[in-house]
Formats: C-alpha cells, sequence, structure tokens
C-alpha cells in the first residue's frame, strides 16, 4: 500500500495486516462495500473523499485481491463496480473490533448507538467482532447484518450487499 | 492524531476509531507496550522507528488517554515508561483482529505461526478477537497469553505486562 513502510516481510501477522489495513481510508472503503456502496460516485459521495484518494485505495484494494471488480453495465465502455473476495470479506471482525472501540472509548456526535452489529441467525445483537455469544457461532460476513444510524429500521444483509 | 482527515466527529465508530488506530505506527506500538516493552529505547530499537515519529505517536497516545507515562528511574531528572490505560487495553481485539487476517491472507517469512494467542483462564489457544470460545468468555488483556515467534516458549500475559 502507499505507506511509507513496508511491512509484508515481517513475521508478526499484525504488522502483515497493517500493510493493507493500517489505512483509514482503506477501512472506510471496505465499510462502504460491506454496506453495499459499491460503485466509485456514490462511494465519493458517502465517504467525502477526492477522486485520486479514492481511485488509488480502490487499485491498491483490487490488487492484494480484497475487492474484485465487476461489470455492471455498459459493453463498449464498461462501467465497474466493486464487490469483496473471500480475503476483503475476512476483514470484517478487523471493522467491528475497531468500531466496539469507537463505540466505547470516544464520543459520538448522536445520541444513541450508531453502528449495531446483528447475528443473522439468532436475530440477537452482537458486542463481539467475530462471534455470537448467543448461538455460539462464528460471525461473518454471511451471517451478520448491521443497523447504521441513518436509516436503523433498515438492517443490513451484508452477505448478500457485499458480493 | 497526525492523519490528514479529521474523523473524530464521524457518525461511525469505526470512523472514530480509525481517527486513533487507523495509524500503523500506533498499533505497533500498542502491540510493544502489551508485550510489556514499555521504554522509548527498546521500543526504538523494536520498531526500528525514527525518533521524531515515535516520540510523536507516543505523545498521541497519551494525549487520547491510551498510555500514560510512569516513572521507573531518577528524580532529579526521571526517566519514564508508557503502560496502557483501560483505554489502551481495549484495544486488543483490534489487534487481534488484524492478526487473524494478517495470519489467513499474507504471507509469512517464517514457518509456522507466529503470533498464537491464548486464554489463560482454559489455556486454549484461541481463533477469535475478542472472546474464548473454549470456556465462553471474554479474551481481555487480563484473560489473554501471547506466545511470539522469537521466543514461542515464552508465554506473555499481557495483563501483567501491559500495566
Amino acid at each position: 500500500m502507499a505507506l511509507r513502510s513496508d511491512w509484508t516481510g515481517q513475521a508478526c501477522p499484525i504488522a502483515r495486516g497493517l500493510d493493507v489495513l493500517g489505512d483509514p481510508w482503506v477501512v472506510l472503503i471496505l465499510r462502504e462495500v460491506f454496506a453495499g456502496n459499491r460503485r466509485f460516485g456514490p462511494l465519493k459521495q458517502e465517504l467525502g473523499i477526492a477522486d485520486t484518494v479514492l481511485s488509488t485505495r480502490l487499485a491498491a484494494l483490487v490488487e492484494h485481491g480484497l475487492l474484485a471488480k465487476r461489470r455492471y453495465a455498459g459493453t463498449a465502455r464498461p462501467r465497474m463496480e466493486y464487490v469483496l473476495t473471500e480475503k476483503g470479506l475476512d476483514t470484517l471482525p478487523v471493522l467491528h473490533a475497531l468500531g466496539m472501540w469507537g463505540r466505547k472509548h470516544t464520543e459520538s456526535p448522536v445520541e444513541g448507538p450508531t453502528l449495531r452489529i446483528y447475528c443473522l441467525v439468532c436475530g440477537n445483537e452482537s458486542e463481539h467482532a467475530d462471534w455470537c455469544v448467543d448461538c455460539a457461532r462464528p460471525l461473518t460476513a454471511g451471517t451478520t447484518g448491521w443497523r447504521r444510524s441513518r436509516a436503523p429500521e433498515t438492517l443490513l444483509e451484508l452477505g448478500e450487499l457485499a458480493r
């Protein structure tokens, strides 16, 4: 990635993970794609990100195999969207862990919980990064739902939206 | 933090978490302090980090309340070390989630697992960010042990080392 240091050769898997995921924009782009926001224009609008920053990060995410490009319209001039690969889907616990920490330790500008995580198997809300303690199953993209503050009535089923 | 964008006012707790934790050096410094590496010189040596980068990050971690400074020697010229606060200790699932992803999806330069996470209550190895599935308890700094590749025979008890 476009970081100052290269940690790809580190023995520590945390450092190697940071080589890709230690960039805030990368994580926020993944968050959006998990929520079904897959195209350049809407990603740009939602994230308030400069064209060059967004296209650099998308290219890096494709190069590292976390996102794949898919044609959704056009033949002569195909229009592309981005979908999560298995490698991308597996970043979900990183997003959850960051969100849990942010919820507990930083001040929210809005009242009430702003990102709620649900297990789609049992329907209960989860407070853990990658495990539903109620039904004792892994919480993966395929079994996770989010409710976001902008539309709390909508349960986003990540497994459907991200592919 | 010294990032280009300010996400402290974001409704999304993932974004607010990234405002502090979206910097690779910050996460690697936390990793070292969890492992008991609490002083400027050894941190610098272990991380191969420039003085200014390390001192900026340490100051930010203290300012944001993840680390606290503690005198370990000297009176006229006190020598300080850094310990994790509760806010800092609560970042452990972020480190674990990054490590799990790095272990699964990036290539290690050494053979075998390089960071192994143990539940100190039941003694079993964990593959989850913040929950021991064997004894069905939260995996916190107080109940987590690490084995690192440099000294795999040593079980680092994080709760003891980080304070």
